[in-house]
């Protein structure tokens, strides 16, 4: 993951980018509409899938593009690692079609489920493609989600910046995908209160478009009718680049300077 | 897995199929029969036993045989990655045969918690076999059905060989089956509402039959009185060809031709 | 694990086994305890936390005796690789000596909510400690419980007999333990409903005699009035030579002679 | 983890403790909040998000400090693998900032759903940052804490001296910080009804005066009006050194005294 490896055409890049979002959203949607709307599953599901959905899409995606699927993530490459800002705009753009697409299946697959439990379409079922401050029902407002959002995100780049250190201990053996998805996992479930656990723009803005497209008519506004839609998209941004700096000037620049051979298997 | 070792016999290959199918149902029908008729664990633990069945299964039967275990895998290796058509049926007998016997093995050790729940063997506890549209109870028709277990199935196969290809990042150390697994419990989490994640051919029709003969008579029906044996036969086989297609076209073609040798560990 | 390395004295051996299986037991009869005594957790708690449990026993005893942990193992590795025959007996009475003594830990620690939630020390929570025909509660007999112990157990040995074996694809980088681990968590989701998954004689019955020892007066009978400690013990090695035979004539037999070089990570 | 490098400075690994120890505390409180106050998820999140946060603090902290994340760790490294004394105050300071101030975040993000759950900031939700006996409502008093956090502290340092020694068999390719997150988990399923599974003083005693700076009156004491804080703050220490020994006499004087190359991936 994340390594830049010798360019091989920026539409492949894309195209796996593309692909890796949609298997992610896939994944991450489906789930929300299993238990939201068919009642099959638990929070702990939601975790889970989600978390895995992130170490599957990286799996696809990851020798091609390096598997950002997230907007926030690329940024915070291009701030800190290098990553061509030239590219930025196209792989959110990828990563964002990605998700929509892979919401447009979800909805379509889960027509009759969603009809059943919330046949106005309404508030009620509409955290199946995007989130809400408090996931729609606890008391949070607009302010409580920012900075939860900030903080979700910078706790994610953190731990992905560490995992994929090879001067750290970044999982050898292509492993590192599935402890990446295993934070995923851990964030649904300690950081997914205030917010839903967006941290990716592409992952709530996409969604949020299909279903405003499939007859979602408040898909902008949160429950209080404000518009809540930025949130999830700047919040994030915000978040993965101070995560990204802790990273560098609390770990980083103490790590030896070559690649820990010796504790390599 | 997957992998094309030098041929070592058919025989050796459909044993390995045999068993390797045999374990994946022991587990897959167990956890149904577990939850569903003698109320331990949950739809979590479904997700979790039936993933963890293929992973256990993948590692039985891959070296010998590669570790199919599920005739739309087979089809599509066929068609995509230059498998023998001249093994495709034999393969798809054998993992039917393992899954057949498993069931079997599940319904004689069940067979007093299965009366105690359901004495006349009815739809009620037919789930703990084969598959139904809507899990039996949800507003899900035929249809509903059939385009879920091509979504399904395309990312199973989308997945799998994503997973199993060492020109991507695979993981290494023999340990892509327990990925592989994890895949399915991600499946049956987020893919589960519609149809039940049959996804495999012999997965459901070899249950599906094993039932019929022990006294589940409308074993081949669905809740409305339809045949509906052959949606999880025919649907796994379309979606197994549109993700191992997606897979090709959108990723394979943009990997280097190497192996990437610097990334092993 | 159940490699046979240069003997470094049967002492140390005899020590790694009491240790590891006091390190499984410390898990397996702990989160019965949590959850049927203090009502934490759920019986998914108590698939992983006795799997997870295996991982961590075999992690620690495997490089000193092979971490067998388990008398039926113990025996099939007798049978079918070689594992010296007079080291069975002084490795099963380890084995056993471990899980007495951490039952022995679970009773003093957990007293209190043993006290509080049964009193009078009966069946109600014997389960913490020893196995019971359906769980103590289901309409399954001593017949139902026997073969399933077979079943359960010959699926527990195929499958270890699988992850470890370096002709076929044995987890590599020392990550078998963690499998093996998850075959237990499985086994607990799929096969725990007739008898418990006990699939271990050492498990049952040192932590059963450790229970009636302490106050539990009927720990060697079952909710019948049967005597009912012995089919843990003999099942598992009836299951553990059915499976391991499996693995043997239909997977073993067709695996290639030398070790699978190209395969490694 | 826990391998002494070369070293590179104390500033650099305080850093490093204190971000792993905030890594780990913000998941660890943030799960409880998430589930105490919002009321998603149960008690396997609580594990689970606890187990990977254990797991994602050591892939940050690994490389420069060996990320011990717990002053108990740290004394039973000092005492039985040399590590300096020196160091030991120091690093328990920086892991208990690093606690303390990932409590404070969680504080700050959980406002609202706090304040809704227990206006008052009772025991109610005490739980979210600090253990109490018997979390806060089982019938287990300070005797009953006390032996439970010495016997959950021996079995965490147990295994992570075994996953750890690479003359045992430590994961090797970087996968440690897993494994040693998931005994964690499993401590939090069999090991957490006295006493919480504190396990670890920085966790227990940073958060406790975070909660007690922002409104937590009795955050000092239990529900029995006693002062607690210092249970969990000694009984850790005790365990770890047992724990230890244990490992020491028991399984590592039996090991071989070379690394094992063959067993190596």
């Amino acid at each position: 993951m994340l390594r830049n490896l010798k360019s091989r055409g920026l539409a492949g890049e894309l195209a796996a980018e593309f692909v890796g979002t949609l298997i992610l959203i896939l994944f991450g949607c489906g789930v929300v509409a299993q238990v939201a709307a068919a009642g099959i599953g638990d929070h702990d599901s939601i975790a889970w899938a989600w978390g895995l959905g992130v170490t599957l899409g990286v799996y696809v995606a990851s020798r091609v593009s390096g598997a950002h699927l997230n907007p926030a993530v690329t940024i915070a490459l291009a701030v800190f690692k290098g990553f061509s800002w030239k590219k930025v705009a196209p792989y959110a753009l990828a990563q964002t079609a990605g998700a929509f697409l892979a919401a447009l299946l979800v909805r379509w697959n889960y027509t009759e489920v969603l009809n059943a439990a919330d046949p106005g379409l309404t508030i009620k079922t509409q955290g199946v493609f995007s989130t809400l401050p408090g996931n729609g029902t606890l008391p949070v407002g607009d302010w409580g989600a920012f900075r939860d959002q900030i903080i979700g995100t910078a706790i994610l780049v953190l731990v992905i910046f560490a995992i994929t250190d090879l001067r750290n201990t970044a999982p050898l053996a292509n492993m590192g995908p599935l402890v990446v998805g295993f934070s995923v996992v851990a964030i649904g479930m300690a950081w997914g209160t205030n917010a839903g656990y967006a941290i990716n723009p592409a992952r709530d803005f996409g969604p949020r478009l299909a279903s405003w497209l499939t007859g979602y008519e408040t898909a902008f506004q949160d429950q209080h009718g404000h518009s809540y839609w930025w949130i999830p998209v700047v919040a994030p941004v915000v978040g993965a680049l101070i995560g990204a700096a802790i990273y560098k000037f609390f770990i980083e620049k103490f790590l030896p300077a070559d690649e820990p051979v010796a504790v390599k298997a």
